[in-house]
Protein backbone atom coordinates (compact mmCIF):
# COMPACT_ATOMS: atom_id res chain seq x y z
CA UNK A 1 0.00 0.00 0.00
CA UNK A 2 2.58 2.54 0.61
CA UNK A 3 5.78 2.71 -0.95
CA UNK A 4 8.94 0.80 0.22
CA UNK A 5 10.45 3.85 1.91
CA UNK A 6 7.05 5.03 3.49
CA UNK A 7 6.59 1.47 4.99
CA UNK A 8 9.92 1.99 6.48
CA UNK A 9 9.05 5.54 8.16
CA UNK A 10 6.07 3.92 9.16
CA UNK A 11 8.09 1.14 11.30
CA UNK A 12 10.38 3.56 12.24
CA UNK A 13 8.23 5.78 13.97
CA UNK A 14 6.75 2.86 15.62
CA UNK A 15 10.05 2.99 18.12
CA UNK A 16 8.59 6.00 19.87
CA UNK A 17 6.88 5.07 23.26
CA UNK A 18 2.83 5.22 22.63
CA UNK A 19 3.02 5.29 18.89
CA UNK A 20 1.43 2.34 17.22
CA UNK A 21 0.88 1.55 13.28
CA UNK A 22 -1.83 3.85 12.84
CA UNK A 23 -0.27 6.60 14.68
CA UNK A 24 3.01 6.20 12.69
CA UNK A 25 0.79 6.49 9.45
CA UNK A 26 -0.19 10.10 10.74
CA UNK A 27 2.65 11.68 11.59
CA UNK A 28 4.24 10.36 8.36
CA UNK A 29 1.65 11.56 6.27
CA UNK A 30 1.86 14.79 8.09
CA UNK A 31 5.55 15.48 8.15
CA UNK A 32 5.46 14.59 4.50
CA UNK A 33 2.19 16.48 3.51
CA UNK A 34 2.64 19.67 5.65
CA UNK A 35 6.15 20.08 7.52
CA UNK A 36 9.06 18.87 5.85
CA UNK A 37 10.92 21.32 7.06
CA UNK A 38 9.91 20.12 11.27
CA UNK A 39 11.01 16.40 9.75
CA UNK A 40 14.33 17.59 8.35
CA UNK A 41 15.28 19.51 11.09
CA UNK A 42 13.74 16.52 13.57
CA UNK A 43 16.07 14.11 11.72
CA UNK A 44 19.36 15.93 12.46
CA UNK A 45 18.27 16.61 15.82
CA UNK A 46 17.72 13.09 16.77
CA UNK A 47 20.79 12.16 15.29
CA UNK A 48 22.89 14.52 16.65
CA UNK A 49 21.60 13.88 19.98
CA UNK A 50 21.93 9.79 19.89
CA UNK A 51 25.09 10.68 18.70
CA UNK A 52 26.64 13.01 21.24
CA UNK A 53 24.15 12.68 24.56
CA UNK A 54 26.22 10.58 27.41
CA UNK A 55 25.72 10.63 31.14
CA UNK A 56 27.03 13.07 33.12
CA UNK A 57 30.17 12.28 34.88
CA UNK A 58 28.96 13.11 38.24
CA UNK A 59 25.32 12.77 38.20
CA UNK A 60 24.61 10.28 35.54
CA UNK A 61 22.21 12.29 33.87
CA UNK A 62 21.31 12.48 30.06
CA UNK A 63 24.13 15.47 28.69
CA UNK A 64 25.89 16.15 25.97
CA UNK A 65 28.68 17.39 28.12
CA UNK A 66 31.14 16.30 30.80
CA UNK A 67 29.58 17.87 33.34
CA UNK A 68 25.07 18.66 33.24
CA UNK A 69 24.20 22.02 33.65
CA UNK A 70 22.91 21.42 37.57
CA UNK A 71 26.28 19.69 37.90
CA UNK A 72 28.36 22.51 36.57
CA UNK A 73 26.38 25.31 38.50
CA UNK A 74 28.24 26.45 41.85
CA UNK A 75 25.31 27.41 42.92
CA UNK A 76 23.61 24.38 44.28
CA UNK A 77 23.31 23.38 47.76
CA UNK A 78 26.12 20.61 47.87
CA UNK A 79 25.00 19.47 51.36
CA UNK A 80 21.99 17.70 49.96
CA UNK A 81 21.81 14.85 47.82
CA UNK A 82 18.76 13.41 46.28
CA UNK A 83 18.79 10.32 44.48
CA UNK A 84 16.18 9.29 41.72
CA UNK A 85 15.45 6.46 38.80
CA UNK A 86 15.79 9.00 36.16
CA UNK A 87 16.64 11.60 34.48
CA UNK A 88 12.70 12.76 34.29
CA UNK A 89 12.44 12.74 37.92
CA UNK A 90 14.45 15.55 38.10
CA UNK A 91 12.77 17.35 35.39
CA UNK A 92 9.76 16.69 37.64
CA UNK A 93 11.60 17.76 41.11
CA UNK A 94 12.96 20.46 39.16
CA UNK A 95 9.79 21.91 37.74
CA UNK A 96 8.02 21.95 41.25
CA UNK A 97 10.94 24.01 42.69
CA UNK A 98 11.86 23.60 46.25
CA UNK A 99 14.96 21.98 46.13
CA UNK A 100 18.80 23.11 45.50
CA UNK A 101 21.05 20.34 45.97
CA UNK A 102 22.50 17.59 43.99
CA UNK A 103 21.41 14.69 42.29
CA UNK A 104 22.22 10.95 41.44
CA UNK A 105 20.41 9.14 38.96
CA UNK A 106 20.63 5.43 38.78
CA UNK A 107 18.37 5.04 35.56
CA UNK A 108 16.77 2.61 36.54
CA UNK A 109 16.31 0.03 40.23
CA UNK A 110 17.52 -3.14 42.05
CA UNK A 111 15.13 -5.49 39.82
CA UNK A 112 17.49 -9.24 39.70
CA UNK A 113 14.93 -10.68 37.68
CA UNK A 114 15.49 -8.12 34.89
CA UNK A 115 19.38 -8.56 35.39
CA UNK A 116 19.69 -4.83 37.00
CA UNK A 117 22.10 -4.95 39.95
CA UNK A 118 24.30 -2.30 41.93
CA UNK A 119 26.53 -1.71 38.65
CA UNK A 120 24.01 -1.30 36.34
CA UNK A 121 22.76 1.86 38.51
CA UNK A 122 26.51 3.19 39.33
CA UNK A 123 26.12 2.78 43.03
CA UNK A 124 29.66 2.40 43.22
CA UNK A 125 30.01 6.06 41.72
CA UNK A 126 27.11 7.21 43.97
CA UNK A 127 29.16 5.59 47.16
CA UNK A 128 32.57 6.92 45.76
CA UNK A 129 30.73 10.60 45.60
CA UNK A 130 28.95 10.57 48.92
CA UNK A 131 32.27 9.81 50.42
CA UNK A 132 34.32 12.42 48.72
CA UNK A 133 32.17 14.94 48.54
CA UNK A 134 30.76 14.13 52.36
CA UNK A 135 26.81 15.48 51.50
CA UNK A 136 25.09 16.44 55.26
CA UNK A 137 21.91 14.46 53.91
CA UNK A 138 21.10 12.34 51.04
CA UNK A 139 17.25 11.82 49.82
CA UNK A 140 16.31 8.71 48.61
CA UNK A 141 14.32 9.58 45.68
CA UNK A 142 13.15 5.93 44.38
CA UNK A 143 9.74 5.46 43.40
CA UNK A 144 7.33 3.94 45.87
CA UNK A 145 6.98 0.14 43.98
CA UNK A 146 8.58 -2.67 45.57
CA UNK A 147 11.76 -2.83 43.61
CA UNK A 148 12.17 0.95 44.62
CA UNK A 149 12.11 0.51 48.10
CA UNK A 150 14.06 -2.32 48.01
CA UNK A 151 16.45 -0.15 45.99
CA UNK A 152 16.38 2.75 48.54
CA UNK A 153 17.09 0.05 51.07
CA UNK A 154 20.16 -1.47 49.50
CA UNK A 155 21.56 2.02 48.87
CA UNK A 156 21.07 3.63 52.77
CA UNK A 157 22.38 0.28 53.92
CA UNK A 158 25.67 1.39 51.35
CA UNK A 159 26.17 4.53 52.48
CA UNK A 160 25.12 4.81 56.39
CA UNK A 161 28.85 4.96 57.77
CA UNK A 162 29.60 8.32 55.30
CA UNK A 163 26.91 9.98 55.80
CA UNK A 164 25.14 11.66 59.05
CA UNK A 165 21.20 11.94 57.61
CA UNK A 166 19.46 9.41 55.18
CA UNK A 167 16.13 10.11 54.26
CA UNK A 168 13.09 8.94 52.05
CA UNK A 169 10.67 10.93 50.33
CA UNK A 170 6.77 11.09 51.97
CA UNK A 171 4.30 8.69 50.21
CA UNK A 172 0.74 9.56 50.78
CA UNK A 173 -2.10 10.62 49.74
CA UNK A 174 -1.30 13.68 46.96
CA UNK A 175 -2.05 17.22 47.45
CA UNK A 176 -5.32 18.04 46.18
CA UNK A 177 -6.46 14.48 45.87
CA UNK A 178 -9.17 12.76 47.95
CA UNK A 179 -8.66 9.39 50.52
CA UNK A 180 -11.90 8.43 49.13
CA UNK A 181 -10.32 7.87 45.19
CA UNK A 182 -6.83 6.94 46.86
CA UNK A 183 -4.94 2.80 46.81
CA UNK A 184 -4.73 1.10 49.29
CA UNK A 185 -1.02 1.22 49.39
CA UNK A 186 -0.91 5.08 49.41
CA UNK A 187 -3.09 4.74 52.23
CA UNK A 188 -1.08 2.39 54.31
CA UNK A 189 1.74 4.86 53.50
CA UNK A 190 -0.16 7.80 54.53
CA UNK A 191 -1.28 6.14 57.72
CA UNK A 192 2.80 4.99 58.62
CA UNK A 193 3.96 8.41 57.66
CA UNK A 194 1.81 10.35 59.44
CA UNK A 195 2.99 13.22 61.92
CA UNK A 196 2.25 14.65 65.42
CA UNK A 197 0.57 18.26 65.02
CA UNK A 198 0.94 19.39 68.89
CA UNK B 1 16.97 21.69 33.40
CA UNK B 2 17.71 19.54 30.26
CA UNK B 3 21.21 20.08 28.68
CA UNK B 4 20.80 22.62 24.91
CA UNK B 5 20.75 19.52 22.61
CA UNK B 6 17.77 17.45 24.72
CA UNK B 7 16.05 20.58 24.45
CA UNK B 8 16.29 20.77 21.17
CA UNK B 9 15.54 17.22 20.74
CA UNK B 10 12.25 17.88 22.98
CA UNK B 11 11.05 20.92 21.10
CA UNK B 12 11.92 18.78 17.72
CA UNK B 13 9.54 16.41 18.38
CA UNK B 14 6.78 18.39 19.15
CA UNK B 15 6.58 18.37 14.86
CA UNK B 16 4.92 15.26 15.28
CA UNK B 17 0.61 15.77 15.58
CA UNK B 18 -0.38 15.07 19.07
CA UNK B 19 2.99 15.26 20.93
CA UNK B 20 2.87 17.69 23.24
CA UNK B 21 5.66 19.09 25.30
CA UNK B 22 5.37 16.08 28.18
CA UNK B 23 5.12 13.06 25.63
CA UNK B 24 7.81 14.51 23.61
CA UNK B 25 10.17 14.59 26.58
CA UNK B 26 9.13 10.99 27.64
CA UNK B 27 9.98 9.79 24.08
CA UNK B 28 13.41 11.50 24.09
CA UNK B 29 14.25 9.82 27.37
CA UNK B 30 12.99 6.45 26.08
CA UNK B 31 15.23 6.69 22.38
CA UNK B 32 18.16 7.80 24.39
CA UNK B 33 18.06 5.71 27.33
CA UNK B 34 16.72 2.65 25.93
CA UNK B 35 16.50 2.52 22.33
CA UNK B 36 19.35 4.41 20.69
CA UNK B 37 19.27 1.72 17.91
CA UNK B 38 15.99 2.75 16.83
CA UNK B 39 16.67 6.26 17.48
CA UNK B 40 19.16 6.29 14.83
CA UNK B 41 17.40 4.34 12.33
CA UNK B 42 14.42 6.96 12.74
CA UNK B 43 16.45 9.97 12.05
CA UNK B 44 18.64 8.19 9.20
CA UNK B 45 14.88 7.08 7.39
CA UNK B 46 13.13 9.89 8.23
CA UNK B 47 15.68 11.93 6.62
CA UNK B 48 16.13 9.95 3.54
CA UNK B 49 11.93 9.93 3.36
CA UNK B 50 11.70 14.11 3.41
CA UNK B 51 14.76 14.10 1.02
CA UNK B 52 13.41 11.45 -1.58
CA UNK B 53 9.68 11.31 -1.24
CA UNK B 54 7.46 13.32 -3.95
CA UNK B 55 4.57 12.95 -5.64
CA UNK B 56 3.38 9.95 -7.97
CA UNK B 57 3.48 11.43 -11.57
CA UNK B 58 0.03 10.27 -12.57
CA UNK B 59 -2.26 9.92 -9.19
CA UNK B 60 0.28 12.35 -7.19
CA UNK B 61 -0.02 9.90 -3.98
CA UNK B 62 3.74 10.00 -1.69
CA UNK B 63 6.26 7.93 -3.55
CA UNK B 64 9.77 7.95 -4.15
CA UNK B 65 9.80 6.58 -7.41
CA UNK B 66 7.87 8.38 -10.66
CA UNK B 67 4.85 6.01 -10.27
CA UNK B 68 3.71 4.52 -7.04
CA UNK B 69 2.75 1.20 -6.85
CA UNK B 70 -0.26 1.44 -7.67
CA UNK B 71 -0.12 3.32 -10.95
CA UNK B 72 2.71 0.78 -11.84
CA UNK B 73 0.78 -2.04 -11.44
CA UNK B 74 -1.04 -3.02 -14.81
CA UNK B 75 -3.74 -5.23 -13.13
CA UNK B 76 -5.48 -2.43 -11.56
CA UNK B 77 -8.88 -1.90 -13.61
CA UNK B 78 -7.92 1.29 -15.70
CA UNK B 79 -12.00 1.76 -16.11
CA UNK B 80 -12.33 2.85 -12.63
CA UNK B 81 -10.87 6.07 -11.12
CA UNK B 82 -10.87 7.14 -7.45
CA UNK B 83 -10.82 10.65 -6.47
CA UNK B 84 -9.66 10.70 -2.87
CA UNK B 85 -8.83 13.90 -0.33
CA UNK B 86 -5.27 12.04 1.16
CA UNK B 87 -2.92 9.40 0.68
CA UNK B 88 -4.15 7.96 4.18
CA UNK B 89 -7.97 7.82 2.20
CA UNK B 90 -5.82 5.01 -0.24
CA UNK B 91 -5.15 2.93 3.07
CA UNK B 92 -8.10 2.71 4.08
CA UNK B 93 -10.01 1.95 1.04
CA UNK B 94 -7.14 -0.38 -0.13
CA UNK B 95 -7.32 -1.75 3.68
CA UNK B 96 -11.31 -2.27 2.95
CA UNK B 97 -10.67 -4.11 -0.38
CA UNK B 98 -13.23 -4.58 -2.90
CA UNK B 99 -12.08 -1.96 -4.97
CA UNK B 100 -9.32 -2.54 -7.89
CA UNK B 101 -9.43 0.59 -9.70
CA UNK B 102 -7.12 3.92 -9.98
CA UNK B 103 -6.34 6.62 -7.66
CA UNK B 104 -5.87 10.65 -7.80
CA UNK B 105 -4.73 12.11 -4.84
CA UNK B 106 -5.99 15.75 -4.42
CA UNK B 107 -4.39 16.76 -1.14
CA UNK B 108 -6.67 18.73 0.23
CA UNK B 109 -10.16 20.04 -0.74
CA UNK B 110 -11.21 23.06 -2.01
CA UNK B 111 -10.85 26.10 0.34
CA UNK B 112 -10.52 29.77 -0.88
CA UNK B 113 -10.39 31.01 3.23
CA UNK B 114 -7.19 28.85 3.27
CA UNK B 115 -5.96 29.89 -0.65
CA UNK B 116 -6.44 26.17 -1.90
CA UNK B 117 -8.04 26.24 -5.56
CA UNK B 118 -8.17 24.14 -8.51
CA UNK B 119 -4.20 24.41 -8.79
CA UNK B 120 -3.59 23.22 -5.57
CA UNK B 121 -5.37 19.82 -6.07
CA UNK B 122 -4.01 19.62 -9.43
CA UNK B 123 -7.29 19.28 -10.95
CA UNK B 124 -5.60 20.28 -14.75
CA UNK B 125 -3.69 17.11 -13.77
CA UNK B 126 -7.11 15.37 -13.26
CA UNK B 127 -9.28 16.21 -15.95
CA UNK B 128 -6.00 15.42 -18.57
CA UNK B 129 -5.71 12.31 -16.76
CA UNK B 130 -9.52 11.54 -17.44
CA UNK B 131 -9.51 12.98 -21.33
CA UNK B 132 -6.00 10.76 -22.03
CA UNK B 133 -7.49 7.42 -20.12
CA UNK B 134 -11.03 7.84 -20.73
CA UNK B 135 -12.04 5.53 -17.29
CA UNK B 136 -15.72 4.47 -17.65
CA UNK B 137 -16.31 5.70 -14.57
CA UNK B 138 -15.05 8.61 -11.91
CA UNK B 139 -16.21 8.04 -8.22
CA UNK B 140 -15.64 10.92 -5.98
CA UNK B 141 -14.56 9.91 -2.25
CA UNK B 142 -13.85 13.62 -1.05
CA UNK B 143 -15.30 13.98 2.46
CA UNK B 144 -18.98 14.74 3.34
CA UNK B 145 -17.74 17.97 5.09
CA UNK B 146 -18.95 21.31 3.17
CA UNK B 147 -15.65 21.90 1.26
CA UNK B 148 -15.63 18.20 0.56
CA UNK B 149 -18.91 18.28 -0.93
CA UNK B 150 -18.07 21.72 -2.85
CA UNK B 151 -14.93 19.70 -4.17
CA UNK B 152 -16.71 17.10 -5.72
CA UNK B 153 -19.34 18.96 -7.30
CA UNK B 154 -16.40 21.61 -8.62
CA UNK B 155 -14.76 18.07 -9.79
CA UNK B 156 -18.02 17.02 -11.68
CA UNK B 157 -18.24 19.97 -13.18
CA UNK B 158 -14.82 19.80 -14.62
CA UNK B 159 -14.53 16.29 -15.99
CA UNK B 160 -18.43 16.21 -16.89
CA UNK B 161 -17.92 16.07 -20.75
CA UNK B 162 -15.25 13.66 -20.82
CA UNK B 163 -16.87 10.49 -18.53
CA UNK B 164 -19.71 8.69 -18.73
CA UNK B 165 -20.44 7.82 -15.08
CA UNK B 166 -19.40 10.03 -12.34
CA UNK B 167 -20.34 9.20 -8.56
CA UNK B 168 -20.34 10.02 -5.64
CA UNK B 169 -19.44 7.43 -2.36
CA UNK B 170 -22.44 7.07 0.26
CA UNK B 171 -22.76 8.66 3.13
CA UNK B 172 -24.58 7.40 5.81
CA UNK B 173 -24.97 5.24 9.08
CA UNK B 174 -21.73 3.18 9.64
CA UNK B 175 -22.18 -0.24 9.71
CA UNK B 176 -22.45 -1.38 13.32
CA UNK B 177 -23.28 2.13 14.02
CA UNK B 178 -26.83 2.44 15.43
CA UNK B 179 -28.94 5.32 14.35
CA UNK B 180 -29.52 6.64 17.98
CA UNK B 181 -26.20 7.99 18.35
CA UNK B 182 -25.95 9.25 14.83
CA UNK B 183 -25.84 12.63 14.28
CA UNK B 184 -27.83 14.43 11.95
CA UNK B 185 -25.79 15.42 9.38
CA UNK B 186 -25.15 11.74 8.68
CA UNK B 187 -29.33 10.65 9.13
CA UNK B 188 -30.23 13.21 6.47
CA UNK B 189 -27.48 11.69 3.96
CA UNK B 190 -29.33 8.64 4.95
CA UNK B 191 -32.54 9.61 4.61
CA UNK B 192 -31.81 11.09 0.96
CA UNK B 193 -29.45 8.29 -0.31
CA UNK B 194 -32.27 5.57 0.90
CA UNK B 195 -32.45 2.63 -1.78
CA UNK B 196 -35.62 0.80 -2.70
CA UNK B 197 -35.93 -2.42 -1.34
CA UNK B 198 -38.48 -3.81 -3.46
Amino acid sequence: MFSPLLERLVRSLQVLPGVGPKSAQRMAFHLLQKNREGGRSLAETLADAVAKVGLCQSCRTLAETALCRLCANAKRDDRLLCVVESPADIVAIEQAGGYSGRYFVLHGRLSPIDGIGPEELGLAQLAANVRERQPEEVILATNPTVEGEATAFYISDLIKDDVGNISRIAHGVPVGGELEYVDGGTIVHALQGRRRLR
